[in-house]
């Protein structure tokens, strides 16, 4: 029997159990042993719970018992979890994490801390959920050089931008629903905004290439400025606008990596991600792409990844699991530096015709050509490949502008 | 430094020698050492290459040189690769191979021997090409019972039925075709007939149950009859035709597996695997539906996944690292007992009208309702639930009978 403390009993503390005593058989044979709850912590009570047999509060009882192998922190947010986390590591046990946050800001120091005590420190669960992509990652993906990955990693965002397509609703409109559903917090800035993304995309980062990637680093653009009229544009043309997550090694001198809505068609094979699924799209230099979808982060699919990392610590008790992600900071290219193509929409005002605003546009962006107007008074095209630091400059000088979206065709 | 021998310098095994040339250096990173190729197996000469300076005819030289720590066999067929890799652990090494037949027939033997011996076998590349598909069965999916894994796992057939499908070929030109550009062997029965397929499916089935499927127990049915117009028809209801490998567990008591043309509408996440991909298709009790997709069986992508098992194998020397397939047999449920839905193809002929073949076809079938003609002369519709037993005593039954297609939608 291997004894494990559970810190957290929300949404996906209580799955765990809840996996753990469903599919108890199954998992000792695959553990090669019994997987026994020990103790659950929370500041809260359950009463009528059976969790209350096992509940503390204090996580100190936890740490000091030596029976406790495996310590599974599912409470997020960087404290106290790192301190639990760091304490248990120190105390000779292992640690499995659904927690992000902490994973981006401090995965390099506790994967080093495990390491040098031959204890495991694991977080399938922190990036996609149910979607196996860390193991693959560090175990499977292990012949090629990483050249891409890029994700859509964000549930609530991917819940809005789909809203928006598929009912015509504006930005407002779909977050509101997607408040009323349940899927959008009461302050949704993490999500919306891209920083839960970001974080995400700096956890794959470090590990597929192998040193530290700071999520502070990395440029993030949320989803807000994206309206009905870019959505419209999108559709006209046979388009989708997605959250990306990406990360790209362009070549040794050259890895840069952001969060930013983006047009792709349907040849992009994370196209068709659609509602109910994550996806993970990596592009090897030998193995050429592999995708990974999968159930997001729902209470199920997620607490089934941190059973498979308790499963995986189980049968690794005493051997470090190797995990190529140094404290060695990777230098990001800086975004300015990067090219791509652009979707414009700008407005037909101040008097002039399309004409004249085109005639106009083309002095900034060259010969491009107007889409087929789908939005009274406005007018819009695609650019070439630009460098990012003079699309910024030429945003300043385009007259009647209204927004800007990176395109991947 | 690392030895390891290559058993056969054909696609796979030149592959893999290039990969490590390739990426020697992330790959010493991830391995933890450098991994040297020591030996190259083949009977033939490669004049010019510089694989001549390591290139022996005698595998005992291998077998004997106590500095080989893994073996690489990439041979394919039965034999000589049973004994060979046979032989290797019981010289105390570690094998890898991408050989299906080997695997599908003497895996659960195979692991056992390494198990015993602290060694490991290990066999990525034997299904899906580059797509990580084994090593995730093993080691993350295992919080879940697995309840369906379906694969749409052979290039070949996918080629035909893609041709067949968009170019409205009929079989044999398509396959005629898939000769010409080298995507079928000179003898395609394998591929066709489904065999492929079915050596495939078993060693997932293997892996999701942990227990023996025999290969030669899978209900196994090719793509030969399908015609360009059962495809017209599948078109013209928004479905596409695809030789799917499948395995269900509809409980404790009933699993059963198949390999198959089924019919499948855009709701089905492997409708969209397209020429260029293979997928793979899991469901699991707690995490729901994942889907695995990459570069099907090239070159180089195949060479990846045989090499990140050599890197497996080489951080693991000494220690087994766990596989749920042990070698007792799992007794797969009579397929005859099994429900689908059918698509019926069937003539209008005998002199008699479509009004009086309909009303025969519902004293068979119930109140099916005929498909929109898309060939003249011909009715089709699609069944409701029948089992396979009773779908064999109504097709002796039903005049006129084209041709049936399972259904999945």
């Amino acid at each position: 029997m291997i004894n494990i403390a559970v810190l957290g009993y929300g949404t996906i503390g209580s799955g765990v159990v809840e996996v753990l005593n469903t599919n108890g058989d199954s998992i000792k044979k695959r553990a090669g042993d019994k997987i026994a709850v020990k103790y659950v912590l929370d500041i809260r009570e359950f009463p009528g719970d059976p969790v209350m047999d096992i509940l503390v509060h204090d996580v100190d009882i936890i740490l000091n018992d030596p029976e406790v192998k495996i310590v599974v922190e599912v409470m997020g947010g960087v404290e106290p979890a790192y301190t639990f986390v760091k304490k248990a590591l120190l105390m000779g046990k292992s640690v499995i994490t659904s927690n992000k946050e902490l994973v981006a800001k401090h995965g390099a120091t506790l994967i080093d801390m495990a390491k040098e005590r031959d204890l495991n420190f694991l977080f399938e669960a922190s990036v996609g959920g149910g979607i196996p992509i860390i193991r693959p990652l560090n175990q499977s993906l292990t012949a090629d050089e990483i050249v891409e990955i890029t994700g859509i990693l964000n549930g609530t965002t991917k819940y809005i931008l789909s809203k928006m397509s598929d009912s015509g609703m504006d930005f407002e409109a779909a977050l509101n629903d997607a408040r009323s559903m349940g899927y959008a917090e009461r302050d949704p800035s993490a999500d919306i905004d891209g920083h839960d993304s970001c974080r995400k995309i700096a956890i794959l980062s470090s590990l597929a290439f192998g040193m530290q990637v700071d999520f502070e680093d990395i440029y993030t653009e949320g989803i807000s400025k994206i309206s009905d009229k870019d959505i419209k544009y999108a559709k006209s043309i046979g388009a989708r606008i997605k959250l990306f997550a990406t990360s790209i090694k362009e070549n040794d001198e050259c890895v840069y990596a952001m969060v930013a809505p983006v047009m792709i068609k349907a040849n992009h094979p994370l196209y068709s991600v659609n509602d109910v699924f994550n996806g993970i799209f990596v592009r090897g230099n030998v193995i050429g792409d592999v995708m990974f979808y999968g159930s997001g982060a729902g209470k199920l699919p997620t607490a089934s990844a941190v059973v498979a990392d308790i499963v995986d610590a189980a049968k690794h008790l005493g051997k470090n699991i190797w995990t190529i992600w140094s404290s060695r900071k990777l230098e990001l290219a800086d975004i300015d530096l990067v090219e791509h193509r652009f979707f414009v929409r700008a407005s037909v005002s101040g008097g002039r015709d399309l004409k004249a605003h085109l005639d106009k546009a083309r002095e900034l962006f060259g010969d491009i050509e107007p889409l087929d107007c789908v939005v009274e008074g406005e007018y819009a095209f695609i650019t070439p490949l630009i460098k990012e630091k003079d699309m910024k400059e030429k945003k300043e000088r385009m007259e009647g502008l209204l927004n800007v979206i990176r395109v991947r065709f």
